[in-house]
């Protein structure tokens, strides 16, 4: 196979120095956009969303209702009812124009400001207006159902969301709340695929065409991509001699390309060549089981990473080095998202020092990990059984049956 | 402030009863679809995807290559290449017709089913041609690039994937080496909000519009659906009375109702009541804080959750009651998604017995939680700063600082 013919001829860049040239590409590239507050989940903030974003400047109104100051309620209750002068309405964008004199209270609507006098919200349930007054049945406190006491007191102008956080659906009901529609967020780096279809690639047998739509990679790298903030903007199938390559890569429109395929040694492997002569490789062959070939150059419309053909050697490409490129220049960490899991290794894994091991594991009760070979042939089926994966550093000879180790477990 | 003066009046069905009689709705009614393979990750399976559902029923290349007898490839490297006779092609959905005799191999193309007599794929590089015959220079084993290595030896016909299984990005390369181009998953269940708009409801004061947009529970609860694997068809604000809301429950398309708002028990909570008229509610009332007033029925249309106004008793009454439905009526699993993360409480928790407590916690450093508080006014910003949640069950009264406790961590 032609995945065990290649690693003794390329140059083993360590791992951790393959990531360490990776980290330190420039990244300020993608810029940022403006998204509705419904397509803000899983985007990160470019900016803070602050009290000075938002449409008023005051103290807000977190609900309907009526302002007032929280302390004239205390004592109020169904059974005894304190009764305020109703002085008018303030709207979202219309502030009620005067101030409140004691034993006087403004209709609010959520989002509104709060005029000065005022330091709380009293829900609409917890009064019944009679005329141009109203019965309180409730005591409020100062501060209650107003953006004031959502804020540090320390700092009343601290952001509602910092810059670089990644926004949650409980972040939204907060934003909601004070009027925002819309928010700065990183954009949304744009990835191109390029398969090098695996084939016949003997121009004699007229065996050069491409067979579209077979690509068994490109489906699970864009599933990928886009758990890590990316959008692939092609997937395009290039023949197994990669012709048509370099014209790709001139093209503008990616802020990251990845090339799958004809990374090895062998004599119809060209990608790392054809990558080299548009800018210097940084790296190509890395201490990476099973992903030994992968490689990676800086052209000057951006960054390539040269993934191994195989899926499988793909994936561990992906997921050791390009996934963190992807989570960067999407405003993320670029540690790995998958949530830990701590579990038991059913059975001992060897590891050969000097290489690092990323070793699927398929859980088989809830803290047992069963570890997928890490040599012989790479299985499809055995990537679909996994659950999860850790790695072996290399200074690792691997672990006994029985140890305990944390995974990246899949969702 | 209302929610404090509700929950005597309520029943406090226990939060288990209230979720075993979530759980017992049937849940059978969504259905299933066709969706192709690009679009699959994250839904579930409705059958298992097997051999039978493909293309071809024998023995497939996994790559593009040379179809032959793996043992007859023993010894060949570059210093010893073998000779076997070429004999054809054989493409997707157009198998060579013949068998192979010993010496002998066939052109295959990913996808294309093994003739009798080859059980492995000689990749491409590994061999070159020369006229009617191809030098072999590396050995490669029986079932090697096949799927035939990639089942069970004990069942060929096992599936690839099994029947509700959540499709993840490292299944789609299995599914796209066999020709996989679409496969049956279950719909993704419809859920329609209707939300109560929290407003002065005085008909007397003519304050009964609707400022439309307003809503801060809306957005928080599409995207928390959308996590668990549904959609939202609409979202509607209803007055404050909620006038319309019969109209409404009588509409189809939805799988689920979700109403917000409008559950205590105030002269101006109307939603229970006029839910009840559709049909009976299965609990009004559970002990859960801060969802006290959180109510459910089974109408004819379908199941109705009754989610207080406040977004954070919201989000509660969502987290841990109706996105069980949620997740069931799409397949999953009804319980928590969240990675469960491992911390040190920072300060004590301090919970009544008889109730259950939703509890939000920040994480201040990597392993230590501060509890946000479990009494006083609900807080939007505590939630927007929430890392995750745990329960403290109605037999618990909380836990000492220092307490090492298991959370459901917000991604």
């Amino acid at each position: 196979m032609a995945e065990r013919r290649n690693p003794p001829v390329l140059r083993r860049t360590p791992l951790a120095d393959a990531i360490a040239v990776l980290d330190g590409l420039p990244c300020a590239l993608v810029g940022q956009e403006m998204v509705p507050l419904e397509d803000a989940v899983g985007r990160v903030t470019a900016t803070g969303i602050g009290p000075r974003q938002l449409p008023c400047a005051g103290a807000q109104a977190l609900a309907d209702g009526y302002a007032l100051a929280g302390l004239e309620t205390v004592g109020a209750s169904p059974y005894n009812p304190l009764t305020f002068r109703l002085l008018g309405s303030a709207a979202p964008g219309k502030p009620f124009p005067g101030s409140l004199a004691p034993g006087t209270a403004v209709r609010v609507a959520m989002g509104a400001a709060l005029p000065p006098g005022a330091d709380a919200v009293l829900l609409s349930e917890a009064a019944q207006e009679r005329g141009d007054s109203i019965d309180v049945f409730d005591a409020t406190g100062p501060g209650a159902w107003t953006d004031a006491g959502n804020r540090s007191p320390k700092d009343p102008d601290s952001p509602l969301l910092p810059a670089q956080h990644r926004v949650r659906a409980v972040d939204l009901a907060l934003l909601a709340a004070h009027g925002v529609r819309e928010l700065a967020v990183q954009r949304v780096p744009r990835v191109r695929i390029l398969v090098m279809a695996m084939q016949a690639a003997s121009a004699a047998a007229g065996a050069s065409a491409v067979t579209p739509g077979v690509d068994a990679t490109g489906p699970m790298l864009r599933a990928l991509i886009e758990r890590d903030g990316g959008i692939v903007t092609d997937c395009i199938e290039l023949a197994g001699d990669a012709a048509g390559l370099s014209d790709h890569l001139a093209q503008p429109g990616a802020n990251l390309t990845l090339t799958v395929g004809g990374t090895g040694m062998g004599f119809n492997d060209h990608t790392a060549a054809i990558v080299g002569e548009a800018g210097p490789l940084l790296f190509h062959g890395v201490n990476l089981r099973p992903a030994e070939s992968v490689a990676a150059a800086s052209l000057p419309l951006g960054p390539v990473i040269l993934l191994p053909g195989h899926p499988v050697a793909a994936a561990a490409a992906y997921e050791c080095l390009a996934a963190r490129l992807v989570r960067r220049l999407a405003g993320r960490s670029p540690d790995w998202p998958h949530p830990a899991r701590r579990v038991r290794l059913a059975r001992k894994v060897s590891s050969a020092l000097g290489v690092a091991d990323w070793c699927r594991v398929r859980i088989t009760d809830p803290e047992t990990a069963e570890p997928m070979p890490l040599s012989g042939p790479l299985s499809l089926a055995q990537l679909a059984q996994a659950d999860g994966f850790f790695l072996i550093p290399p200074e690792s000879e691997g672990h006994p049956p029985g140890s305990i180790i944390d995974i990246h477990a899949y969702a």
